[in-house]
């Protein structure tokens, strides 16, 4: 909804959110501050509540310019394009190849390898590896598999998890972006080509998703720790 | 049509529109000034012979700012997100739930409350009980519960309405949102859900539509009056 | 999934069902047999179940030819077309019109009666009503409006529930269906109408869903019994 | 294509523009400058020789406001949102109504009233007259009548031709527009529903296409007159 | 709904349908019996109770090969691909130019010659002129020109309408197919097409909606002789 | 492609296929005979080679009646519905849980649970705990918690993997499957669902993949013994 | 439409088609009989004049098993899946490499082999060289690389095409089909991830359409012949 | 993407992109800066390095304003609507037809024109030829007839490229664009009326694509020098 006017919620900053503290305790990650659609002052207030309360790695996601200035003022540890986090978990020791097909790609990139910072893992960045050559995919190998888990970010056709499916054993979290124009349709058509993949073993999650990407991720990185 | 200039219809503000002053005789919901697509000019003259000619309940949605600004002038009782509200009906001491899965689907809610309210209804909204943490919506259940009716407003997967009906007898309007970005599908994907779901019982009404979800509500709860 | 082979599940019929036996208690709606997608032998297996758990209002929806000619042998005390009820619950004394704008929709009409006679509702049919003829809505109007409820049920453009709520006072349950050929998207066309109305106070049901149009109507039949 | 930069071909123009001068004598019908993607220096060049031309019913649509206030200074008969004529056809005696659903259609109401008005026919409007209120669009029959042909515009749920053609004779020409919100899908719901009609003998033009159904208007027009 | 199973209303065969019988003295179009849907009991009763009331230019359309077999012992005057005719109207000495793009369009083309033929105009049949090979188009038009109205029908693209319409000065109805395959998309594309086309003043009908266009060409034709 | 006639390549079954039988080498994951589209001697002829060359865990999916009835020849170890499963790999002792909302997922959840067990994974099954009826997924938990991984496979609206987010904190991968009618729309209502869910930390796979989602949950459960 | 009954065109063989002979005159490509939609006899009525009159490769497209049947009595000189050919030109010495990912796209392949084959020139099939197994496709290459020009054909996410696009000169003509399920959406998914490739220099024909890809194939080979 | 806030990637420009330096050895096309996306200091970046490193025909495509003026600094060749040009091939004497249907088209025509002419070939513009006047086409035939590749851009109802393809022998490559509004759908109508053309050997690039089109263009006419 865009129209627009003054929000009576606007005073009552204290009742608008049910925080859902218990959120790491049942699931092993931390409720984050998903900002689109809530205004400046809203943002500002659970993010300080968040920090306050000491619930561990405070994330925000999806942030306007207007609203990471101003929570910016909360000194943030981790800066990236849309996003911000405090308070890191300690470090796992776990690896995970961030890899995105283009530049276009990188604001994606960068909420995955944040996010997957916050929560203690070691997230490397893989960029400009698009299969249109494929000698700089196969020339990146070597950085990619060491890793645990890769992401696998694109935009466009999206076939850039297709084809390292095909190369390596671990596994590959799909992430389609809006890069790209006209026929690339906001993200559906990267986000179709990786589910309808030839490659079977990728597991797809929405268009642009780069904080779900690594919420996922943790799941599989924690699973053989257990 | 998103072209502008010159509006020749703008010196005739008192021809543009056809009141259907008759139609709370007819349906018992009065004709409410739906501003989206109307000059300035054509939302404050509307308005104003509304108020005037002792239409009960008098209703103004999807306000722009400037809209919003100028009727503001004309001292509305209810104030909201895109919403305006003047000459409310008698209180009815019905009760009901408007019920949203997160912050960002608080102007749907907005607009839903301030519309039931206006008509005379008792609306309390309860926030951020998505089904991401079942034990804030489960823990919310005493609130919910002594209401008549439930209008229940999410984004994203629009799953709530589906879990809520399958713990409670009231009938659940259910409000898709736009709210979420990527693979929501501005709204799409959560009005899907909503119609496809496993839980029978639910109805639904468009994308955004509190206005509409309040007025189906108002047919439900005069039903019981009869 | 449209492939077949052998099923294995078939020798275990008491193992392949969690019947939700307290889904009365907690809605006031019985669990329903949905009969798509299930074998002949899965669909008997669960309906004689129900049946001899005396649980009230046994429904079964869905069905083709060939299930309906199995559980026939049950004794049905509804028979409609892919439906098939027993153990009604008792009269309620009240009344409902379920009304079709024309006689390819009377399958979904069927549907939606049937259910509604099982729930103890007294369901009246109004059929060929479509809007290209407005002379016969509103000649139909003495019929339709001493319902407490309408279930307003058309294809094509699907205006019917739009035009009745401008009309009548009730609330309106509309339910697209997929009767029409070429642009009618088998039942998309409707179902937009339907939820783009310029008639606030309708809600919707998903396409060709009679069923849940009954089970919608019984909880805002019963919400004025509280 | 949103991208900008200096445009090369803007020191040329006299060159990119093929005007079809013979258009009037082979279909009836003036060639038009359809201004959307054209600098504003393209629409005020091919305007200009137009009217020096001496072409018949000069007709700029789908004008900024930029564009619109260039080619004001050359003088206009015609102004309408969006639209400017000159050089008028001589007038015909031919009437068309032309009937908008609500005040946000008025915009395409007004391009397709300029562009009759322009040919030469006389073009009453008539506005608020949507299927919710039954009683309206009665009441306008009488002005709605005399026409020979009758231009229905509509956004939402577009049922506003299906009703009309119900109860006259006269050809309708449906025009769906992108008026409403979320589940209006920006016209198409309102285009489905128009093409989907139960009421036989609707044709329908594309969204927003006021121009359009003036041309083709114009086409059934001089049918009569051969 | 595919579903099957005894059918309760066929007992009742006088009861399910409310013809609109005074559909001629509103619109001047008689109701026609749309038998997508119908029993076969259904379609024979219907039509043979509309033959005995006199209605003019009884018309059975979108019949299986089971009704039509059915229906072919009323003996009907007009037989075609999925249509039947009995009663016609007394000759008007009309002209209409039913062009179909490909043999692949003779079904739609066959529905939309016999409904014109039905209401007493004459309709040539021109078939196999699409725009691949121009030539053909141009040598037909000396038999398209006489007509006093163009059905322009076709699949795959749809630019015949959109090529017509460069050409001659009568109304053209443009009919998009669902004949072609893949891309063609089941006829969206065509209609899409012809909805967009850079040809102002065509009007469009539904996919293979051969009958609607008879029905919309028969009030253009009409308006002419008020 | 669905036309038909004498297939020329049936002559040559030797020469029609590039087995990729070093895949396992390089991603852990043997090729599977995907049968759709081909001809029942193709299948047969893929699966023998693939038995005889020793390749571990031979797996043949989407078979129709007859090309299951023709390999059934074969000895498979593994039945499912349009599944067949030969040579399988050595017990790993890592659990999975299979979980399906309703009954009409179960041949997907076959799929799944078969393929997984070829490859030496424990899986357990886990049915009818749709979000309808919480109280039947919380029941089922301690049956799923032990589990290192879950597949949860729903249809309808595909809630149960968002909600069974919120309650665990193993890796879910989500299988949309088309059961459902209507506004179901083929699994595509499920799938949107699933990728726009409020619940963080899913993965999802394409529509009726559960043999997709058995080969991702592979790699994940490979990643913890390296 | 897929209504039937007599056809009353059927013993008018002779007038249902205007033969486009000169076809092969104006764009160097002859008419051919595209089955999809026409009776048998129609099919073999054309094809029979086609070959009477000596016009040069005769190609008849999409023929069902009943139509093939039947043209089969004419003695086609090639004979594909759905396709049959007669009278085909002088050998041109032009090599053309038609690459197709899976087993599954062979009928499409086969359609675009035969065709070329017709126009004179030479076809090899090279298949099953898919991107989930990039060695198989690199094995292909020395196959690959001494064609003038590749038609590279592919289903579900239809990367084929892009990664040749990075490692070859040659024009490449991209076919998506409709080979996979669910998510692979009738071949839309391939189709867009083609026309959104990353590598920039491909072209794309609609779904399933091997014929149209030969055809433009033969375009580009006389191209150079001029 | 829209979120925005500090880039952390903007300090080390130099490690973001893996320029693909060899793509001309392999694919004869030089890899070329798509500037969607980029931040105004990578598209600086990244053209600065390739004009050094001696690429040949260096070329920057759908720069914003922004973006063009701070690298028009760098003096490019060729300067069209949101692209530039640098070291140009030498002239190959190869002509290619850019046609565009209409004056909207101008700026996909000019990326596909500027393309050309960096790789080393003739391309001439040929405008306002839209098939709605027929003759300007013909009138245009011996502009387009001496060239051996034609490039056929429009928007709308994209009918051009079919109708050309009707009348020369050469390879036609189809550009459909986003000009038009409403039924236009941003270019998708274009696209698909281009890929279910009714005239066999089209081929097809994406929405606006005028860069790919120049890029598939020059594979074509590089296949006649092999």
């Amino acid at each position: 909804m865009t129209t627009t006017g003054p929000d009576p919620t606007a005073a009552h900053v204290d009742d608008f959110a049910r925080l859902d503290l218990s959120r790491t305790a049942r699931t092993g990650l931390p409720e984050a501050v998903y900002c689109q659609g809530k205004t400046v002052d809203q943002v500002e207030a659970i993010t300080k509540r968040m920090i306050a309360d000491g619930d561990d790695a405070v994330i925000a996601t999806r942030l306007t310019a207007e609203q990471a200035s101003r929570v910016d003022a909360l000194e943030p540890v981790g800066v990236g394009a849309g996003i911000r986090t405090w308070r890191h978990r300690a470090p796992t020791g776990r690896r995970v190849a961030v890899v995105a097909a283009g530049t276009s790609d990188l604001p994606v990139a960068d909420e995955c390898r944040l996010t997957l910072t916050a929560l203690g893992h070691e997230a490397i960045s893989i960029t400009d590896v698009g299969v249109a050559g494929l000698h700089r995919l196969t020339a990146a190998l070597p950085e990619i598999e060491p890793a645990e888990l890769i992401v696998a970010i694109a935009g466009m056709e999206g076939a850039l998890p297709t084809v390292l499916a095909g190369l390596v054993r671990q596994p590959i979290i799909a992430v389609p972006t809006s890069a790209g124009y006209g026929t690339s349709l906001e993200g559906i058509t990267a986000l179709l080509g990786m589910l309808a993949t030839c490659s079977p073993g990728i597991t797809v999650v929405g268009i642009d998703n780069g904080f779900g990407a690594a919420y996922a991720g943790h799941r599989m990185l924690e699973m053989s720790r257990r």
